[in-house]
């Protein structure tokens, strides 16, 4: 089967190449250098496994292949930048191959797919100054027509990957409803205020608040139809968001192997740690959380490829998946010791990034409100 | 498909015609009475769905057939009783129907299957008396041949169903390590010293203590091999396990309907329960929690009919199984408030149901201890 | 110390004379039989532990002091009935002591406090009809003024100890806002309509479902002021509510001391339970919730007898408390396997009980939620 | 009261003075540097807050009073090294207080008391090496007499405050058990391999690797008696462990502050975010835990002022406490969303602190092994 040949040359690659370069102090708070990136790209690219999920054609894999090949990508976290399967990238190629014109696919596009240009995807806005966090709805960022061009006006913030980016995909509100804009980055009318310090740290760029000054777009370059900026949202969001869930599970994956073989490795009152039921039984757990994750994500991914939104769907994959992964990084960690809350091996930056992973992309809590609200809906239909 | 469709006609079967016998006063804390259960199974045979996973021809569903249509047959507690899925029958019937001579399909299974006879499984030894408990090495019961007879001497503990049984299968050790019989019951050398009150009461004939005192057999009611008995638990052990997953999966889905139901249509504070998210979210955690038993039951099944034992699998499976189902019916109850630990609806019989299944066929400690061994010996043959 | 020697000798009665008790088939599903009671009570009274909590001469005990008897009271199931400490009785018995006249003290109080009458406070009312379940404001029972006498008209659920009372305190509203009555029981004006099973089965008289229809009051039995009835509704709240958790941490460290006992006992796989961390975790887990539950309780105690309400400390107390039992209890049925759920220890029923009491008294939920606008109230008075 | 007079000065201290220094750059990775310690503390001694629980005539505050004390300092993750109440100092402080000869008080511990000497406790052992984790039975390090001096040898990890401490406290294995010495740093004979990155970065001086070659020292510079090491290890542990609880607990107040300040500032959906019940329920969680672990922190406190080890106790505490602390700081984390993951605030650094507290000074794990043999050896005890 083609996916999963593709899978295993990413595992291997990933593996081999890309876990040696894990200690590399290229590797910063914000994630890897431009030039690390560079780097690593140069080997997947020669590799042949640069955007795995993308075939030579242009033709993406389901999301059940793409399941398949993200995991084994997020065997590192350096993983999915040196094969460019990353956040925000993957999911804006994935939009701007649905929504986009020939023009930006061949502009835009191209450079992202051959792994030469990072980009972002300007959505969400400080809530502090009552712009839209995890709610869409109150975005304040406005888009007016001036003649053959748009200007956009507003402030974002948690933009992943700013920095450095080539390529942006900025949300705003025109008269007509919400609306999406394809730009050249960098800009100076997009100015990066600062980049936020995070407990995560695998994400190029990092994520940045970002002042939106009279950014002039020509017209063409809207994305799309005027007031179609939600329903495009939507058509990133789930596969956008499973796929957060397919990279960590790869991550998460791998913390499980380094503890594991300490655990097997090291004693302590006498025996293996792992003969300890306290110990051993925390990797059982580690065992059905895993298990679990992977279902749930086949499960999303087998809907997603039905072509449905399917937004309840993964709104469940995202909490379920989130909340595993966090409990197995967390007992990695735990089975360590000190060893686990000390950088000298992954575990501890897997159990950091997925803390994040836990609020990114929608806390647990919003989902679990908007699930509420489709279980009552769902309620009021049955007799 | 087949067994959709079967699945389809079973909870049609249980929700229209078994749900109104839920409060059938011969429903009592030992299950409902042998009368009720002949009742309930004249029914089910005049609508074509008793012993709906075995066709006609005597070919049993896959497992993962059989988990669409035992997941339906549990939606009432009666539900399985009444259609012929329940344990330990369903159980007894695959291993005879797996190991049994032809002449025993006929003698024993055949009855089983009609819906005629109810069986146990006499395995579990008292833990008090340093029988086995969950640790079958322990076991003491023995089989001493003498002539064309074998002659058994034991205590078991936990026998579910053996009050009214017609059939039994009892382990034992023989010099040739362990053995099983089938016998038919009752028989004065199979004493039930009394039936044990639980805080579950589902099953037909409770669980009883029992005294097997000189049980003489005859040697071709031996089932199978000699020194084979536990290979043949094991044979069994996976597929009851998960059918009491897929039972109880039913049981706590419908649970979870009747609790849904109550938060909709109940008001406190100014609202329907369902818009607070103290209950919102309980009902959101529980749509996640069963979809990923669902999964899980489905991943199991799907690794049984490879026809592999899938011991690791089914433990697997059945903690995360059990501990699911168990944290969404106590989420029920506690949406429910006063109703919800009432027996005005199934809900709380659901939950001690489920409490129970964390502890029969193996509470989730001795699953984890012995899938914390195997993950220790799959960390030695790791590189 | 006072309180000390009484808790000491109310706890040789429990564990001496009461425990036996524990296996009597006169203990029901709607707790012991009146004729138990007042044969426990006998014993009670022979030895000098009835009502200890209120002394000779009228005076009731400290919260503080309160705690230790009650604690005491609870280590079986029964004890809290056999010294008359048992809900509702010990929660009317202060509020008459509080707010009754002269006259209803030597009336109603009296028998009360010699264990010669049990009471009922009818309170909540039935949610799916619109009344008051968690939430009082909801109250749908009337009082209206007829001459000399009130009527009242009214339905009301969740009575404990309605059946086979001899006081019963009844709330409902009148034009002044909500007031109490004290009335003889049984009347004909305030209808059984039926105890409802419940899961919880120590409360004598059990829990029951009341029409009150046309009961005519005479005015003197107002309790204490018209449209006061809230003010003492909240007098009796607090401690009441923390009588629960006395009792029942009582109870569930009995609970823990026969788990415990059980897995230094018995054997699997090669040691005793307890060397199996599996276990032996535990154990250590019961061992500090007990301790914490224990803090709770004599921390809201102590701000009790500094004669303020202490709303938000007895909510505090009851969520943790109650929790915290009830994951000391669920463990213990875990240790214990088959035996764990069976009734062959009170270790079942106990884990019942302490699930009931996860909702009885307000469930955690609504606690929570008033905690949450007191957190909010808080915030808006610090700078 | 005294105690509660100082504490209220160290609170006005840390709020005041303290907090504004957060955001100082010489923040880093292995805590504040040596120059912003030095600033801190002269700031503090004209304060009249160092070392406030160690009086001006050398009397130390009873446990219960220094709970008071260090609860207040520990309100920023720099108030302890502020006031000089911080780990490994404090406990140090307190060792050499009680088994320290006159001379050693005026030399080693007369500068530490004037927070002009920062130190060093050189216990634990690289398990990889086979060296004592949390295992103190399987100690390495050697000390052998030759004449008048003693030299030690050995490997010593997660030395917490190594690298510029100024005294150090160094545990060995002589002939005659354990024994500890008391140096001048730094020592070319203790040399610090490395600094170990770890997930927290309060502690000034981080956490070293370190191998101790060849060190000499004077026989007088033993600390109390040769062969009694573990005994001082002992007397030391709880009140050190206890500490631990009571700094970390103001830290995780202070981030239960600022969470509820943002809940109730914030708004989505329409509302503030404490209005949504899975805020506020979280915050009210919050208060639960962390009045729960106050209660713990005092019961603790008072076992130690009677003068016994207390070693369950104080374990029973940190375990109560640690994790207490974590769900609190998780929580908070979770209520910030965005905010709650950025270095924006310091919920992020509390939450990767208290991270690392549920392993340091004995994982979770260890103490309920610990608690489970105590259990069974009280279990023996009782009739």
């Amino acid at each position: 089967m083609k996916a999963a040949e593709i899978a295993a040359r990413v595992e291997a690659f990933v593996r081999d190449v890309v876990v040696p370069y894990e200690k590399d102090p290229r590797c910063g708070a914000h994630g890897p250098t431009d030039e690390l990136v560079a780097e690593l790209r140069d080997k997947a690219r020669a590799a042949g496994v640069l955007t795995p999920h993308i075939l030579a054609d242009g033709s993406h894999l389901s999301q059940r292949e793409t399941a398949t090949v993200l995991k084994a990508s997020g065997l590192s976290p350096l993983g999915p930048v040196a094969v460019n399967t990353m956040a925000p990238d993957e999911g804006n190629m994935y939009l701007l191959g649905k929504v986009g014109s020939l023009e930006m696919k061949e502009r835009f596009l191209k450079p992202m797919v051959e792994g030469r240009a990072r980009s972002a995807f300007f959505m969400t806005e400080p809530a502090g100054e009552g712009g839209a966090g995890s709610d869409p709805s109150m975005m304040q960022t406005t888009a007016v027509q001036d003649g053959n061009h748009w200007v956009v006006n507003g402030r974002k913030t948690f933009i992943t990957g700013a920095k450095g980016a080539k390529v942006g995909i900025v949300m705003a509100k025109s008269t007509a409803g919400a609306c999406m804009f394809v730009v050249d980055l960098p800009d100076p009318a997009i100015r990066i205020d600062r980049v936020i310090d995070t407990i995560d740290s695998s994400m190029p760029g990092g994520h940045s608040m970002v002042t939106i000054d009279n950014l002039r777009v020509p017209a063409d370059q809207m994305l799309g139809a005027n007031g179609e900026g939600f329903n495009y949202a939507q058509v990133r969001l789930s596969p956008a968001r499973l796929s957060h869930c397919m990279r960590w599970f790869g991550a998460t994956k791998r913390a499980n192997e380094i503890a594991t073989a300490y655990a097997v490795k090291r004693h302590a009152f006498g025996k293996p740690l792992i003969d300890h039921e306290g110990v051993g039984f925390m990797l059982a757990d580690n065992l059905i959380d895993l298990k679990q994750a992977e279902l749930m994500i086949d499960w999303c991914a087998d809907v997603l490829d039905t072509d449905v939104l399917g937004t309840a769907e993964s709104s469940m994959a995202k909490v379920a998946v989130s909340e595993a992964l966090y409990r197995v990084a967390d007992r990695c960690v735990q089975v360590m010791g000190g060893t686990g809350v000390s950088t000298d091996t992954i575990v501890e930056q897997v159990f950091r990034e997925v803390r994040a992973f836990r609020i990114y992309d929608g806390p647990t809590e919003v989902h679990k409100w908007s699930l509420a609200k489709k279980i009552k809906r769902d309620a009021a239909k049955s007799p």
